[in-house]
């Protein structure tokens, strides 16, 4: 969901893409962006094209052919990342994990010792594919330690979970802006460590893409300079600089609480109906539950009843998880205790109907007393 | 300017990638667009960036390491997408003319016969940076005989003059939303023929881009297969189909006849002003006017008191054109008589003021004439 706000931003007439009003508000966007990364990085833009475009320009800017590359597989998005490093002609080491598991930093170490130069490490932050929630701070350290650069897919968490770009140390962080955000999707937040910088900077190599060539498009974004590059998403631009106030007016620490505790009360929820929560205790996103659902239920068709007649969308599994599990997403606007209430009650009736609950309220209940509530 | 129809569309509150209701908009965006390119290509869609994405995927997906492209080169967009070849390992051949100039067929085929075997020739239709209205048809003919695939750039003309994609015989045409098509920047109107697509399957090497690879975006756009790529920018989608009913509505001969028109009368008024159009009688686009500059008239300083104290932008020159010349654009909902003698009345305005011009009025009339006005 998206704040009323933000649609309004979006209906806003255009102007120029170079036009003095709009590069005001490319500095606001910028500014803001940095609050939300947690970061001084200097270069903090918005790429112009979804979170999976931020993905693809985090490599392809960084990495040239030849380059090593350690890349934490666990889901559907380190997998796509690992292939977009051959694409570079990279050689892509993947550091596995099961599904629904995270990547144990051991193992990052282990792959960093055993090969020669790497010059990144790779990790997703949150998996959109399977609800786990990667530490990321031993993996700072350790790349640090190994002179690589480390990159954080951060589609999923920025703007419901800390991404501490600066304090933890991380060298390219990009998100998507349809998740925690609440702004439509089509742009990618995107940040660079001086590190980074200097690294593409040193590179033999033009980067093979151009249209995401992040050395052309810093002199878009930087100001005085603002030289043209590509015509900006200037509606999009204006809904991500509204929905980015509506971050700032909450207040991080606020905003991480409320997802914290809706994710809490729907899986206390969720674990009454049968449906365990699939990564283990302590590596659950906030922001997005993925649980098992028994061979006993029909899940494709609960989803679909859900849609129909309840007008819930939740998702389904990706890969090796195609039947097995739900992704249920809470993320930004839409990460609200009536939100979760509907979907579990939704669940409930669904459930009673089908012959798979006998205790009515029992989900209900579960959620109330996370929210600390003596009935509903 | 965009449509309030547009601007309403993009502020409907939003639905997932994957929902029934959105796989129908995509559906109409496919026929609409089919409409505009003139085309029956199963392969039309909008890719989720801006034009300059358009040129990108057009390239990335067509070249591999050691393909021979030929390029037109007479101005910023051909100079650009020579740069793209080389960036995919192929061998760019620039065939140059003159900025303001079109790109002499002879010179193409001449390119042709002096190349081996040459894999795509890649030319500019409406070049955005000087004006210049390049001829397709014949261009379309030597591909066929020699057995190249044929790319044209149509970011600014498509909607606003022909682009008979089908009846001229071109293989692969993008465009931008932002022209024309009076739609919000951020989306790429795309289109592939069979030939291009069996070139794409064909391949030996994958795609260097994952993000724009549209062998994997084709499952995605396919009616009934709809396979999840990258999350679609929904609310860019709502305008597009909104803006492209507008096209619809109003019929393609009579928007084309309203460029050509206001286009007439904006020319004639700027040479009473001593503004000479940059390419020759013939070859000048109906959307995009642009004319030499006097270098006795201060042209940055002009732009910004258009901007400033009319409320009027117009484009200055870009490369070797930068200070010389005016790119002013009457393109989709703002190709009207209004915006033509506004602009007019105001340039006289700044001339008097600048003693430029001794006649007031004289710009105006001429106007007025192409459009079969009395007087003003």
């Amino acid at each position: 969901m998206v704040h009323p706000r933000v649609l309004r931003a979006l209906s806003t007439p255009l102007v120029g893409h170079l036009d003095p009003a709009f590069l005001g508000i490319m500095n606001d966007i910028q500014t803001l962006l940095r609050g939300v990364f947690q970061t001084k990085n200097r270069f903090t833009i918005a790429v112009s094209g979804t979170g999976s475009a931020g993905m693809e320009a985090s490599m392809v800017n960084i990495v040239e052919p030849g380059d090593t590359v350690i890349v934490g597989v666990n889901g559907v998005f380190g997998t796509r990342w690992a292939t977009i490093v051959e694409r570079c002609g990279g050689k892509a080491i993947r550091v596995e994990a099961p599904w629904g598991q995270i990547i144990e930093p051991a193992a990052i170490e282990q792959a960093l010792r055993q090969s020669g130069p790497v010059k990144a490490v790779a990790i997703v932050h949150a998996e959109t594919s399977t609800g786990a929630w990667q530490p990321l701070e031993p993996i700072a350290r350790l790349c640090r330690e190994h002179d690589s650069l480390f990159l954080v897919d951060a589609v999923t968490s920025l703007g419901g979970a800390p991404v501490e770009v600066d304090r933890w140390g991380i060298d390219v962080c990009y998100s998507g802006t349809q998740k925690c955000l609440s702004c439509p999707p089509g742009l990618s937040p995107f940040t660079l460590s001086e590190r980074a910088l200097a690294a593409i900077k040193a590179r033999r190599t033009p980067c093979q893409s151009w249209y995401l060539d992040l050395s052309l498009i810093a002199d878009y974004w930087a100001e005085g300079k603002r030289a043209y590059h590509h015509t900006a998403p200037i509606s999009m631009l204006y809904a991500l600089r509204e929905a980015l106030r509506l971050v700032d007016e909450e207040g991080l620490p606020a905003r991480f609480a409320r997802h914290q505790l809706n994710s809490d009360a729907v899986t206390a929820g969720l674990i009454e109906l049968g449906l365990q929560p699939l990564p283990p205790t302590g590596y659950r996103l906030p922001m997005l539950t993925c649980v098992t659902v028994p061979s006993s239920m029909p899940e494709a068709e609960i989803r679909r009843d859900l849609l129909s007649m309840y007008g819930i969308e939740i998702g389904g599994g990706l890969g090796p998880l195609t039947g097995k599990v739900w992704r249920i997403g809470f993320m930004g606007e839409s990460s609200t205790e009536a939100h979760v209430l509907t979907l579990l009650n939704a669940l409930e009736e669904i459930c009673i109907r089908g012959g798979w609950l006998s205790t009515p309220g029992i989900a209900l209940r579960a959620a109330a007393r996370v929210y600390n509530r003596k009935a509903f």
